[in-house]
């Protein structure tokens, strides 16, 4: 080995390799028939409610999964941030949704720099501030921005906090020469129920705001464009908002686009409850979503009886909640000799070590013993991956995805 | 702008360049000042009290600063994995200290690789089985691994529970041909003190446990190197570690090494407590390390009276506590143009945002004004970015860091 074969990173190149064998654990693990699956899933389900699918890209920032989306249909991809958004351009996303307002001059430019590189690009804005500071920067550089009115809601995150505000400031937008509002966007994943309140009525109620807050800006003539976009859902609620955009009778139009991120790999956590609550909530839907992405970590101690320390910490699995055992394999074996992880609780997480509690009888661990952890919450296990492995049934690795923090 | 021209990830080579004006926030910085004075401060504290330091490269895993490291007299870069020892060692770091179990068939092969290619690198065992996993591994490589029994707490991470457990795995690797012991490493940080005992205390008494056991290894003659290691110590107890390890009348042979990571950084959080309790200790040393390491984020969003949207979330910074607002900044401002932040509390951080309590006099607050956040624990900060800016005092960006996370 010279220094020249020394990757930089703990994701390697790993494509054609055997995850039990070959690879380098921890790793992150992508299931294909799951991703498969759950990226037709929520294609058709957008489609099934006349929706256009811009698929979160900041829960992956992968542009293999990017593009998989939109051979699959997206309409765009959705992005947080303007780096985000170069990452995803750079890999071919030409219609870029950044679901979050553009601040700074830094931020500006390189948004600026998208546009004139062929980008459709659309941002959010709040503020009459931020809407001249737009103008300013956009109109300096000849180019014409389309944004977004935010309407949040009170107690929330951004955005106007009801009708009035979203009238001021679509008229201070009519007035920024180097803006042109194409549309309203929320996000009902901040949206809290009052007191006693069904959670869920109160997405519903919001989204409902969401499509009056349209008419009324369409009604006072704010929308110069041929076709307004009315966009919110995060991966919790989708159900429901596809569900007001379909029955709201909307203008012919106005273009529905939902921006659900999480649903391409799903979770054992947050996700897997939401699932639980919409599949309680909608019976004509089937099974749902597939939980499509593990951490692959192997038992490195175990120093008292009931106790293994497993080689995955806060660095490589994210902290909403404890990870959860799945499975486990002795290593070198195949994917389909699993051995039990009945009781096992990750009790606690360092920042490379998990404390796993164990059942009484655990007599057949072994250190080197390889375990599969569901996860919560993607976008939080993403993100401490610069690769990941894609692999089929028998963990065979069929690709190495790289991602764009 | 061309797709050749768009860097992939948030972290963009922005040397020479403004902080305040031309660098896409938010940012991770590295303050120069802090840095070099934090540097020097440690590797004279470890000379200071007849110890080498090999600091704990898995806190920033950024090879500009492990070459700094080196460069002001670190014996070694600690790592946690192989993979981080891999991307030490192509950066210039030939002694590396693993401070952790070295497990699985790839990871050895990393491990065998590096040394293969010149590395010096040392690993710990605490298991019969990892011993003869190792023996096999590396006897097949016709190569020779020296290893550091660790010595771990009851009710604590890895390592042997006491001292009858350490001869026995001594006496195993003795009988491994592959395997050489090289010494006894211990990590005070997982020790708590019973009841109502005094943690310094309980840190005091492990590190002469530690000390006792390394003389019962050599009294045994499992020790056959020439100068076995000793090892302890992260960033909150390193005090009574060097002192331990300074005053226990070792023999020469002894090597001292301490290992503390977080110590160039330091922070506005845990470790700045720690410290405070290690000055109320000691007298001798000063006012003691400062914070080097800073987010830079900008208001995004003024929603509501007394909350302000932060463009910073649990991507951008770690989240053992909320960040804290140190200094605010008009975009485009000098370094010494600050405006208050008395009474701002980051209450929530989601993926890209943070919530911001305002005090109710925050007239001047406005949309893009850069806000300077100190962090808790610099290792989960300095993961969530591929490059840091360090900057002067004037926030002109000297050096583009990368990470290799």
């Amino acid at each position: 080995m010279t220094v020249a074969d020394l990757s930089l990173d703990k994701g390697q190149p790993e494509t054609g390799k055997r995850l039990l064998q070959d690879v380098s654990l921890p790793a992150a693990v992508l299931h294909e028939a799951p991703l498969a699956h759950n990226l037709a899933w929520m294609q058709a389900f957008c489609a099934a409610h006349g929706a256009s699918l811009a698929p979160h890209g900041k829960t992956t920032m992968a542009p293999a999964l990017f593009q998989r989306q939109l051979a699959a249909g997206a309409w765009a991809i959705t992005l947080a941030t303007a780096p985000q958004c170069r990452a995803a351009f750079a890999h071919g996303a030409r219609r870029l949704l950044m679901a979050n307002q553009l601040v700074g001059q830094a931020n500006m430019a390189i948004a600026a720099g998208l546009i004139e590189a062929g980008a459709e690009l659309y941002v959010l804005v709040d503020s009459a501030a931020n809407v001249r500071q737009l103008d300013a920067f956009f109109g300096a550089r000849g180019l014409r921005l389309p944004v977004l009115v935010e309407l949040g809601v009170p107690g929330g995150r951004c955005g106007c906090r009801d009708r009035g505000e979203v009238m001021a400031l679509a008229e201070a937008v009519a007035q920024a020469q180097a803006l042109e509002l194409a549309g309203l966007e929320g996000y009902e994943g901040v949206v809290r129920a009052e007191g006693d309140d069904d959670p869920a009525a109160a997405v519903a109620a919001y989204a409902g705001t969401l499509v009056a807050t349209l008419e009324a800006l369409d009604a006072a003539g704010r929308l110069p464009v041929a076709r307004p976009l009315v966009t919110a859902s995060g991966s919790a609620w989708h159900d429901l908002i596809a569900e007001a955009f379909r029955d709201a009778g909307l203008d012919e139009r106005v273009h529905r686009v939902m921006r659900p991120g999480c649903y391409l790999t799903h979770d054992h956590g947050l996700y897997a409850e939401a699932q639980a609550r919409l599949l309680a909530r909608r019976h004509d839907i089937g099974a749902g979503l597939r939980p499509a992405l593990e951490v692959f970590a192997q038992v490195q101690s175990l120093p008292e009886p009931g106790l293994a320390i497993v080689a995955m910490g806060r660095r490589d699995v994210g902290g909403d909640r404890p990870p959860l055992a799945l499975r486990r394999y002795r290593e070198g074996g195949t994917a389909r000799a699993t051995l039990a992880v009945d009781g096992w609780r990750v009790e606690k997480l360092m920042d490379q070590h998990a404390f796993v509690a164990l059942p009484a009888a655990s007599d057949d661990v072994a250190v080197g013993d390889v375990v599969a952890f569901g996860i919560s919450h993607p976008c939080l296990t993403f993100d401490k991956w610069r690769r990941l492995c894609r692999v089929d049934q028998d963990l065979a690795v069929l690709e190495t995805l790289a991602t764009c923090f």
